[in-house]
C-alpha cells in the first residue's frame, strides 16, 4: 500500500500517517519527491482497511499495490487449473472446447428430453437448463423447481450428457447438488456471498457467471470466496456486462478472456446468448469467443424459440445450432484447440 | 405490446405473427403505414414472453406498452404511501425528513452505544449499523452476526432510536426481524429474488437499496416482488450507480428521486455516503438529496473513521455530522419539509 | 510516478526499468517490500509517456502520482476564480447564483425576443440560445447560423441580458466571439482540442460543458487546454453523463459539483435540462444543484415546448420557470447564496 | 412514430395530440386498448421533433418506429458496399481482410520508414500513423503536423502501402486529403458534425471510428452525415467503448460487428490496440474480431514501444506482429475469408 501525501502536507501530518501505519504493524518506506512525499506501507495485512487512512489530513491518495485475490491468482499458481466434470469430461488448459447447450428454462419433460437429444447429436458436451429461475418480474415464469431438476437428471440418463443448472438460494444447495454435475451461480448472485460460501464447502464444480455490473477484479474476488472455503473446481463464465449500449441486451466483454487467462489459472467460458440477447448475433460471437481463447461456450438452444417461456429471442433453433457446431470446429482448430 | 414489422415483411410473415398473438389470446390491431406494418397486441397477459416473437421472420422490433410493475405504480395507486416505523416515526409524503445514521458495521458494544448517543443528540431519527456485512473480499471483516444485532438492540434501548440493519440470507429472516425495526436489503441483493419473497411475507418495513448496476425499472420490479407477497411497507434507497466515472466511488443518481416520485407512491431516501464514497462530498450531496425531494437520508457516522473496520473513508465524524444536521434543517425548510 | 514490479521480477528486469528512468532524467527511489519491488520515479517530466514502461518485462503496474492538470488545479491556485461577464455580472465564489435561460435553439426573431423578455422578467441573469446546433441527425434542424447570432444580439439590446451561445467550428471563432458574451463549448466538443486552443487564445469567457462520456479528470484537462493558451475565464458546466440508465436522457452527476470545488478554483454551473431530458424533473434537479454548491444554472425555457425545433421535451414553460426562480431563491439562501 | 397515452388520458387530451399530429401533416391511426389508447402517426417527416409531444398532457411515451438513418441502412441498400482504396486494395464484402498497421504517432522520418518496412514485410495492406494527434493533455506530444504527413507519403513511396491518417480540424481537410489514401475521423470527433460534413464533400475514403461514449445508432447517424453529403466511401471502425470496467483501457464491443453487418451495408474493421490498451491482449482480440466477421484490423506496431511518444503500452513489437499475422491467416480462412 502506498500513501501519497498532498504537496503541502506538513511534517506533523506525515508523521501522523506513519504512526498509524506503525500501529497496524506495517513497515515504513518514506520517499520525499520534488513535489510530494510518498509513504510505502510494507507488510501483508489484508484485513486492515487502509483505505480509511484517506480521511487523515494531508493524505492525497491511497494506492493499493497487492492484488486483493490470492488463491485464484496466477501469480501464486502458475499452472492452469483443469476442472474435472466426469471421467470423460474436463475443462481448461489444453482440454477440448466444452459446449454446454440447452434451453434457458426447463419447461417440461418432453421438451428437455427433445433438446437434450438435439444438442447431443450436434456435438454438445453438456446440457444446460434452469429449474430455479431468477426473473426480473415476479409475474414471469419462475421455473419448475425440483421437478425441473428431475427432468434434467432423466435427460442425462438418456443422453449421457452431464448437466449444469442454476442455484439461487443457500437453502437449496443440497437439493441442486444432488442432481447437477456443475452448479451454476448466476450473474445476479455473483456477490451473494453466503451462497458462494456454501458452494465453496462442497466439491462439486461451480460455474461462476460474471455479474453484469461487476468488474473482472470483483469477479475474481467472488471466485476467491469459493476457493477460500476449499472448492477449487471453478469455471468462470463471461456473459456480457451492462453498458450504455442498448442495441444488444448486454455488451459481451471478450477482452476479459485473455485478461482472465493472464490473471488467473481458472478456466473461462463464454455465454454469447446472454452476451448478445439476439439469436442472429450468437454464432458470430461464439466463434469470436473461441478465437479469443475461451475454454468453452454456454449456448441457449430451443426447438421453438418463439414459444419459449424465457429468453426465446436469444435462443438458437436446432438447425442453426448444428451449423454453428460445425463452424466452431474449424475455428477451434485455427487457434490450436479441439472440440 | 406493439410488433413493428420490417419494411419488406411479406403478408405471410404478418399473418404468422397475427396467428401467434391470437393463439396467446391477444386482440389484434393492425396498422399499415407508408413504410411498415405495425401490429398492436391488445390484452393483459404479462406472463407471456412476447419478446420471443422477435425471432419470427419479418419482425423488426417488439415495443412493450404496459409498465411491467403494477402494485408499486402510481398509475394504480395515486396516493403517497407512508411507512410506519414506530408510533412516533413515519416516512413518506409530508412526514418529516428521516435521517438514519450510524457506523457502516457494528464493531463492538461500546462503539455502537457511543455512536447511537452521538447521532441521537445531533437529531437523527434512526440508528443504522450492519451486523451481517456483504464484503467484496472473503478476507475482510464480515460483521459480528447476532452479537451485532444484540448490541444494536441495546443501543435502541438506551436511546429510543429504531434500528435499521441488513439482511443477506433467507435463512436469517426471522433472526434479523426479531431485532430490526427496518430490514435493509442491500444493493448487492436487490435482485436476490428469494430474499425479496421472504421479506415480502412479513410485515416489517423493508429498506430496499438500488443495485449499483440496476435501472430504476428493475428497482421497482424488485419492490414489486416484495409488495406482491403482501408487504407494502417499502422504503426505496438510492445509493449511487456504477458508471465510467471513478473519481467517486459511485455516481449518485439524484435524477432518480423526482423520477421515483412520479412513477411510484413509495417513499424514497438517499445514502450519500455510499453514493460518493468520500466523506468531504457527503454533506453537499445530503443537502442536494433533500432539495431534490428525498424523504430521508442514510448517513455513515463513526467516532474515529480512520480506524473503522469498513467504509472509514466515507464516514462523517461526529462534529461534521452535527454541522450537517443543522444545515439540513434549513434546506428542508426551503423545500417545504421538516426534520 | 511509481512502477510496481511483479512478485517474481528479476534483478535484471528491475535494473532495466531503473536504467530507462535514469535515461529520461528521473531520480530513482527503490523500495523492496515483502512481496514486490516498487520503484519511484522522481522528477517533473510530464511530456514523457511513462505508461509505455508497462510493456517492459517484470513490470506489473504504473501508478501516476501527480495530477495531470496544473493551472486549473486548486493545489496550485487556492483562491476561487471569479469570471467577469459584464460590469454587473460575475460568476463564482460568493457571487450570486447565475441563471442562464432560454430556448435550446434560436428559432426566429420574434420567438427569441419573446423568450428573452420572459426569462428576464422571471429573474434570469443571462440569455441562452443556440445558433449553431450539433444535431445527431443530418436531417434535424441545424440552427440559423449568423442570423441566429444577430437575433440574440438584438434580444440582448432589448433586455440587457448578456448572451451565451455555442461555438462548434474553429473557423467560426471570430464570428461567434463578435456576438457572444460567453462562448459555449458543447459536450460533444469537450475534446475538440483545436477548438479549445482557439478559445484559449481569446479573452472571452468560455462555458465548457462536460462531455457525456468524459470523466471529471478529462474535463479538467480540457479546461487546462484553454487556460494553457492564456484564457482563464472558464466556467465549467455539468450536464449529465451517459450511463446504463435510460429512464432519463442523461444521469446528472451532482457528485461532480463538490468534487470540482475541491479539485479546481474554477466556477461550475449545472444544466438540469440536458441532465434529465424531461421537463418535469428539471425543477427538482435545479434546486438540488444549488444545494450541492453550484454557482449557476443553465435552463431551457420555451414558450411552446411542444412546437420547439429541438429539445422540447426538456424545456420549461414560462410559468413553470417563474415558479422555479422563486423556489430557487429560497434554496440558494438556505445554503448561504444569493440569486 | 407511436404515441402511447396514459391509462387515464382524457378524450380531450387524446384529441389534442391528434390535432397536433394532423397539423404537422401526419396521418392518424388510433387504437384503443384495454388500458390505454395508442396513436400511430403515419408519414415520413423526419425533420419534425415529435419527441417534444411528450410534454403534452396525457402522453405517457413516444415510440419512434422508423430507423433514424437511411442511406447507410441495409433496409434501403441490401448489397454490401465495397470501398476502393487503390487499384489493388478494396475493403468489404468478400474482399480480403485488410490489416492497417503502424505506430500511433509519426515520430520521425527514419522511424516511420522502419515501421513501414516491418509491417509491409509481415503482410499488412496499409500503413497507419498520426500526424495530428488528439491528446487528452495539452502537455503531451501533439504530432508532427504536415511534416508527419510528408514522412507518411515518403513511406508510401518506398513500400507501396496506402496510408491512413487522422484529420482533426475542418481547416485541414485539403492538407490531409492531399497526402492520405484514407482519412481517419477519430473517436473523439465522431460527433464533430462540421468535420463530418467536410469529409462528406470529398470522395476520399473515410475511416469513421466509433466514439467511446457513442451507441451504434449514433455511430451510424455520423456515417449518415458523411453519406448524405455525397461520400459513400465509408469504413466503420470499432475501437472500444467506455464502461465501468477499468482493467482494460476500453471495452471492445465485438457484438457491434455482426450487429453492424445486419444494420448497414458499410464495411467495418476493428482496432484491438485501443480496444484493449494492453499489448498482450491485442493478438487474442484481433483473432476474435476476424472470427466475429470484421473486414479488417487497425493495429499499432512500434519497433521500441517502451520509447513511444504515445500509446506504447498497447503497441506490438515487430516480432509479435509477425506472429499475429501468421495466426490471423488461419483464423480468416476458418471463417471463409482471405488475408
Amino acid at each position: 500500500m502506498i500513501i501519497v501525501m498532498c504537496p503541502d502536507a506538513s511534517d506533523e501530518q506525515i508523521n501522523h500517517v506513519i504512526d498509524k501505519l506503525a500501529q497496524h504493524g506495517f513497515g515504513i518506506h518514506l520517499s520525499k519527491g520534488v513535489e510530494r512525499t510518498v509513504i510505502g506501507a510494507i507488510g501483508d495485512k489484508s484485513a486492515i482497511e487502509l483505505s480509511a487512512l484517506q480521511i487523515l489530513p494531508g493524505v492525497s491518495e491511497i494506492v493499493p499495490i497487492r492484488k486483493p485475490y490470492k488463491l485464484v491468482s496466477r501469480e501464486l499458481f502458475k499452472k492452469d487449473t483443469i476442472v474435472k466434470i466426469s471421467d470423460k469430461l474436463k475443462i481448461g488448459s489444453t482440454q477440448p472446447i466444452c459446449v454446454m447447450a440447452g434451453p434457458c428454462s426447463v419447461e417440461g419433460k418432453n421438451e428437455i428430453l427433445e433438446v437434450a437429444q438435439i444438442v447431443k447429436k450436434a456435438g454438445a458436451a453438456m446440457l444446460r437448463g434452469g429449474a430455479f429461475k431468477p426473473r426480473t418480474s415476479p409475474y414471469s415464469f419462475q421455473g419448475l423447481g425440483e421437478e425441473g431438476l428431475k427432468y434434467l437428471a432423466l435427460a442425462r440418463k438418456k443422453t449421457g450428457l452431464p448437466i449444469v443448472t442454476e442455484l439461487m438460494d443457500p437453502r437449496d444447495v443440497r437439493l441442486v447438488a444432488k442432481y447437477a454435475d456443475v452448479i451454476q451461480i448466476g450473474a445476479r448472485n455473483m456477490q451473494n456471498f453466503n451462497l458462494l460460501k456454501e458452494v465453496g464447502k462442497i466439491k462439486k464444480p461451480v460455474l461462476l457467471k460474471r455479474g453484469s455490473g461487476s468488474t473482472v477484479k470483483e469477479w475474481l474476488m467472488s471466485a476467491e470466496y469459493i476457493i477460500s472455503e476449499g472448492n477449487k473446481n471453478i469455471i468462470l463464465c463471461e456473459r456480457g456486462i451492462r453498458t450504455f449500449e442498448t442495441a444488444t441486451r448486454n455488451t459481451l466483454d471478450l477482452n476479459a478472456i485473455p485478461l482472465i487467462k493472464k490473471l488467473t489459472h481458472l478456466p473461462v467460458i463464454v455465454d454469447p446468448s446472454h452476451g448478445t440477447g439476439e439469436w442472429d448475433l450468437v454464432s458470430a460471437m461464439a466463434k469470436a469467443a473461441i478465437a479469443a481463447g475461451a475454454d468453452g461456450l454456454m449456448i441457449e438452444v430451443h426447438p421453438h424459440p418463439e414459444d419459449a417461456l424465457s429468453d426465446g429471442a436469444q435462443s438458437l433453433k436446432p438447425d442453426t445450432f448444428g451449423d454453428l457446431m460445425r463452424e466452431l470446429k474449424v475455428v477451434a482448430s485455427a487457434v490450436g484447440r479441439r472440440m
